[in-house]
C-alpha cells in the first residue's frame, strides 16, 4: 500500500510500503478513508524528535474495518469506526480506570506510560497516513460511527483534537456560566474554545496573534484577543472587567512572544494571572522531559520556571497530559450527529495522499489559512 | 490585656493591648483558652515578610465567647468555639462557594483574596496570642464545640493544622487504597499522613530527615523515609515496589537538602517522579510570589523551575493553596469526639503566654522535640 | 402597601397592609418591580394546603433595596437584586454546604428544613407579590444584578424556576452528549429542557399533552412527545432508538393520564422506563408527604408505589426535592447578560398587581396561553 | 468435575458434570481455591426463581489460573486470580464507563444488562461452586493477586460481598466525618459497616435483630441497634442526638418487622426517616421488578410504596444496583494486604465442596452463627 514515510528532518515521502496485517486475536485492520495532520506531526517534521526513519506517520484516522482476528466480536468487517490516536489495551489499571492515554501495556518505551500510531516514543506502531491501519486491542479501541459518508469531516476529528479540546475543558474543570481564557488559537485551542461553549461557558476569549485564526475564534463564538495588539491579559481583564474562571493552555513549550521569541513559561505565566483565585488550568498544549533544542538549561530538562508563587497564594488548581479519547468520543459523536457540534468549521483543506507531503510543508510553515489538513487516502 | 506581640526580627514581646470590642453587629469576642504557634509564624518571626511592628500574632485559636454583636444569633456567649484562620464574609462568590480561604472582602491589601487573624498581608487583623480576641462575621467563622474541657488538645489543631492536613489530601484527592508519599513531617505533613489514612489510604510514606519527626510519623502509622539516608523516591520506590498513587508537598518554597542547601524545586521535583502516571499532587507547603531573600532571581519573583515536562508527560492533576477550614473542620471535630482522629499525638509543648515568648526561639531553632507549642492564656 | 393575600380556596384580594420594616440586623427591603406567580402558589389558591388566611403570597422576586439594617455591608441601598424564593441564615450547617433550600434555622415550622416567601409550611414570612418585601440575611440571601432595567423578563426567572430547572439536571447529573427525557411541559420542564441543552446534551424530549407547551419546547430546541397521542415512553424509545441517558421529573403528585385521572405514581414508572441502566434521575415535581385529597390511602401519606424493583435491577439513582437557589443563580444570570440562555421565552403575561387576581384564576385553569405571568407592582 | 448444581427448590446435589473449557480466544479457565454460598445463593435455593435446574451455583469465585485462550495476554497461567461475579466485556458502553454490572453484551436475557455466574437470569453461565470455572474476557475481569496462600480468607471476599458493601456506601456518598445508619447485619450489612469506617465514617449504626450478627457488628468497630427491642430510628435518634447523614440499606425486598411479617417498603421508610435532609441512601439489597411470591399486588410486580413524600421533602439522594467489582476490588485487596481491611472477621465456616450440600440448610435458616460460609473445592 502507500504511505507517507518519515525520511528526515523536513522530509517525508510517498512510499510503498507492505500492507499492516492481523497479527494478534484483538486486531483489526481499517482501511482509511480520512487521516489528518496534526499539529504535533510538525514536531517529528521538523526533526525534533527521535522518531525513526521509516516510521508511517498518522495518528488522526477513521475508516471502514476490512478484517477482524479472531478475538474481535464487537466490531465487525465493514462497521464505519473512528480511531482513537491511544493505542490502549483495555485491561491495565489505567485504562480500567478511563485513562487510555496512559495505558501501562502498550507501549514499551521505558518509562513511558500510554502508545499512539506513528509517533515519536509512543511504541512500535505504524501511523495511518495510508491506505490501511492495523489497530491493536479493536473491540475496545474503535468506535462505531453511523454507515455512510455523513459527517466525514467532523468525525474525522474524533480521533484527537475534539476530545483533545474537550479534554482541556474537562481538566479546567469548565462549567456553566463560566468564563474561560484559552491560549493558542490552533486547531485544538479552537475547539476548546468550542467544547468550553458546549460545557456551557458564558465568555470564551482566545488568545493568538494570527488573524486567521481569530477570525475562526469568533465563528466558534469566542472573542478574539491578538497579543501583537498588547499584552493579552490586560486586554482580558478590561474587556471581561476582571479575572475569569479557568483557563486552558493550547500552545506547549514552543510559546512565543509577539516579537517572536521562545518563552516557555510565557503563556503558563499569563493563565496564572489572567485566571481568578480558586479557579483551574487545563494543560494539552504539549510539555516535554527533555527539549534539547530549548533556549535555557533548565528548559533543555523540561523545567518550566513560571510564576509558581502567584499560583499557590491564588489556590489555583492544574490539570495536564494528553487526552483519554475513549473517554469523550462517544458523546461528542452524539454531539455531532445531533448538529450541536460542528468541529469541521475549522478545516481548511481535504486532499489525496500525495498531495499530503506538501501539504505538511505548507502547515509547517503555518501560512495563512493552512488551518487544519485532513487526507483521503483512498480518493 | 496580655498579648504576644511582634516587635522585630527574632523579637516578640508580652505587651499590654487595649481588650477587643465588638466594632461590628456581626463581631463577637472570644476569650481564647487555646492558641497555637504555628510554622509560618516563623517566617514573620525572622523577619522575612512585611508584617508591621506591634502586631499581635497568633491565627490557631480558641476558646469561649463572651460577647457578641447584635447581628450574632446563632452563637451564643458561652459557647465554646474553634476559631479558623481565614477571616471569611460568609457572603461573596468564593465564601459562598466554600473557598473561605480567598474570602473576597475581609482583606483589603490590593491582589490578595483571603484574610487571617495576626499575619502578614493577610489583613488589618491582630492574632489570637493573647487574652481575647475579635471574630468578625462570627455566625459564620465560629466553628460549636461540645461544652467543657475534654479534647482541648486536639480541639486546638481544628483551626488550622488539621484542615489543612486535610485539605492537601482533597487536593491530592487521596481516597480509599491509595497508596501516599508526603514531603514534609512538620505538624501539617504529620497530619497530611493521618488524614491520609482516615480517607483510607493504605500506605502512607513520610518523607524528612529529623529522627523525632519520623518517629512521630510511624506513630500515625506511616512509613518513615529519611532523606538523609538517599534519595526518598528512590527508596519509597523500592519500598513500595513502584509509585505512589497520591502526592502532598507539605515542605514550601524553603526546601533543603541533605546537606542544608535551600532548593525550592526540590520537593516538586521529587513528587513528580515519586507520583504514578495520572495521579494527583496536593501541595499545602507554602510558596510566595514574591520572596526577596530567595537564592536565584527567578525564585526571587516566586517562580520555580520544577520538571514540568515530565508532569505533562505523566499527566499529574495539581491543587495548591490555603485550606478552606470551614469545608473540613465540623466533620474533623465530630471524629476527634468519636474517638477516630488523635491529631493531638503531636503536640509538645502546653505553655501559658509568658512561655511562648521562648517556645518561638526554640520552635524557630526546630530543637529536637520542639514539634508543635500550645499556649494557654487564661492558665 | 397593596398586596395580593390569600383570602381561602380559591380566592386572593388585593389588600392594603403594613409596610415591611427592618426587623433584624442583617434585613433589606426591596421594592419589587417584578414578582411572578408560580405554579405552586396554585396549590395554597386551590386550598389543598394550610396555608394561612391573611398571607401575602408570591416567592419569585426581584427588585431594588430601598433599606439595609446596620449588619448588611456588601449589599447597598439602591442595588438591583433577586431574591431566591428560599430564605437561608447563611450559617447553619446545611448553609455553610451550600443547601439553602433546608436552612436548619428559618423555619420554625417542626420536623421541615428550609424557608420561603408568602409559602405554607415555610415559615412565617410573607410573600412578595406585593410593593415591598424584606429579606432576612440580607447580604447572604439577594443577588446582585446589574443597575437599569435591561434583562428585566429574564430576571425575574432566576429568583426559582430557572434555578429549580437547573437543578433538575444537577440532580440527575446532565452533561455533554446526553440525551434527557423531561416531563412536564410547565415553566419548570422547559426551562429543564433549556438547561440541559446549557450542559451539553444533545437531544431533549419534553413530554407533555398541552399543544401551546409543546410548541414552547420546540422553541427551545426539545423534540416535543405528547403523551395524548400515545405511551410517551414507546415514542421516545422509537424515535431516539432506545432508552435516554437521564429523565427529569417536572410534573410531581398530581400526576393524570391522558384520560384525565390521577397517578401519583405515573412519572416517576416512565421514567424508571425511559432511562437506560445506569442512568440518573432528578425529581424536581413536588411530592408530599402528606396529601388529604389523595385517591389512595398510600398516597395520602405519601407513599408513591412506582416500580421500584425494576429502579434497582437498572441501577438508577435518583435525587430529589427543592433547588438551593444560590448555588446557580449566579452563573445562570451571567449566561443570561451573555445571550447565552433565554429563560424569559416562556413569560407568556406581564401585568400588574391588580391584574394578578385574574390571573390566578386563568392560570389555575391552565387556559391556552397562560404558560407563566409575571407582575409588576411598581408599574 | 464435581460441581453443586441446583435440581429444584431446596435441593441442590454434588454431581459430576464436564470440565469448563476455553470457548472463545479471551476466554480463561480457573481452578477454584475458595467459592462461597452468598445470602442471594439462596433465593434460587429457595426455588423463588426461574433458575434451571441441572446450573452449577456460585458467583464468588477465587482460584489459580491453568488455561489461557490465545487472546489472553495480560493474565497467565499459574495467576492467583479473584474471579469479580460480575461477567463483562469490557469493550461496551457500560463497561468503558466502569459499569461492569450493567454490562451490555454478556446477558443474552431480554431486557437485562449485566451477566453473573450460575445466577437467575443473568446469563447462561455456570457458577465456580466446582472444581473449576470459565470466565470470559479474562484480561479484563480478573484481578491478580499476590501468588500463594496468604490471605486466602480475606481475598475470597473480593469477588462480590466487599465491593458490593464499598458500593453501597459509594451510593451513599459516604465520606470522613459522617455519621452512617446501615440497615442489615447480613454480610454485605457488615461489610457496609467496615467499608464506612474505611471511608472515614465517624459512627456507623448496624440495625438487627439476631444477636451473633449484631455482635460481629461491634468488633468492626459499628454500634449495635437491636430492632427487636424497638423501633430502631428511635433508637438511633436518641443515641446519635439526631439524624444520622448517610444510609445504607442491607436487606432487600423480604424485610421484616420483629413480628416476622414481610414488610417490602419497611427499611426504606425507616432509612428516610433516619437520613438527615440533603442526605443520600444506597440500596444494594435487593429489590425486583417481579416477585410472583410477595404479599400485595403492587409487590408482585416490584412495587414499593414507601413514604416518598418525605424522601423529596428532605431532599434526599439514593443510589441503587448491583456492585461493578472491578471498580473497587483492586483497592480493597491492597487494603488486605495493608492490614488495614479485615473483612474476613465475618467468615463462619470453611468447608470442602461435599459439605457445601449441608451448609446451604444450615445457611437459608439462618442458623445461628452460619454468616459465612467459603467452600474450598481443592480441599
Amino acid at each position: 500500500m502507500q504511505a507517507i514515510v518519515y525520511c528526515g528532518p523536513f522530509t517525508v515521502a510517498l512510499e510503498d510500503v507492505p500492507d499492516p496485517r492481523i497479527e494478534a486475536p484483538n486486531d483489526a485492520i481499517v482501511q482509511i478513508t480520512t487521516t489528518n495532520i496534526c499539529g504535533s506531526d510538525l514536531h517529528m517534521y521538523e526533526g525534533r524528535t527521535s522518531v525513526e526513519q521509516g516510521k508511517v506517520l498518522g495518528h488522526e484516522n477513521m475508516g471502514l474495518v476490512t478484517e477482524v482476528g479472531p478475538g474481535v466480536q464487537r466490531i465487525k468487517v465493514g462497521d464505519r469506526v473512528s480511531v482513537p490516536f491511544n493505542i490502549a489495551c483495555g485491561t491495565c489499571r489505567n485504562c480500567e480506570a478511563g485513562w487510555t492515554s496512559f495505558c501501562l501495556r502498550t507501549n514499551p518505551t521505558e518509562g513511558m506510560d500510554g502508545a499512539a500510531y506513528g509517533y515519536a516514543n509512543m511504541g512500535p506502531y505504524d501511523g495511518g497516513q495510508a491506505e490501511y491501519l492495523r489497530v491493536p486491542f479493536a473491540d475496545f479501541n474503535l468506535l462505531e460511527l453511523p454507515a455512510g459518508q455523513e459527517w466525514e469531516r467532523e468525525f474525522a476529528l474524533l480521533s484527537d483534537i475534539f476530545p483533545t479540546a474537550f479534554h482541556g475543558c474537562e481538566l479546567a474543570d469548565v462549567g456553566p456560566g463560566h468564563s474561560v481564557a484559552v491560549f493558542g488559537a490552533g486547531p485544538v485551542g479552537l475547539l476548546a474554545a468550542h467544547c468550553a461553549f458546549l460545557r456551557g461557558a458564558d465568555r470564551v476569549f482566545v488568545v493568538d496573534q494570527e488573524a486567521d485564526r481569530l477570525a475562526l475564534a469568533e465563528r466558534f463564538g469566542a472573542e478574539p484577543i491578538d497579543f501583537s495588539a498588547g499584552d493579552p491579559v490586560e486586554q482580558i481583564l478590561e474587556i471581561h472587567g476582571g479575572p475569569v474562571d479557568r483557563g486552558v493552555e493550547a500552545v506547549g513549550y514552543q510559546a512565543h512572544d509577539a516579537t517572536g521569541h521562545e518563552h516557555p513559561e510565557l503563556v503558563l505565566d499569563n493563565l496564572v494571572r489572567v485566571v481568578r483565585s480558586t479557579g483551574a488550568i487545563g494543560v494539552i498544549g504539549v510539555y516535554m522531559p527533555e527539549d534539547p533544542g530549548a533556549a535555557t538549561e533548565g528548559a533543555k530538562e523540561g523545567r518550566i520556571g513560571f510564576d509558581y508563587g502567584t499560583l499557590f497564594s491564588k489556590g489555583l488548581r492544574m490539570g495536564t497530559g494528553q487526552a483519554p479519547v475513549k473517554r469523550y468520543n462517544r458523546q461528542l459523536r452524539d454531539l455531532i450527529v445531533a448538529g450541536r457540534a460542528t468541529p469541521g468549521l475549522l478545516v481548511s483543506h481535504e486532499l489525496d495522499l500525495a498531495e499530503g507531503l506538501t501539504a505538511y510543508a505548507h502547515f509547517d510553515r503555518r501560512e495563512d489559512g493552512w488551518t487544519k489538513v485532513l487526507l483521503h487516502p483512498a480518493a
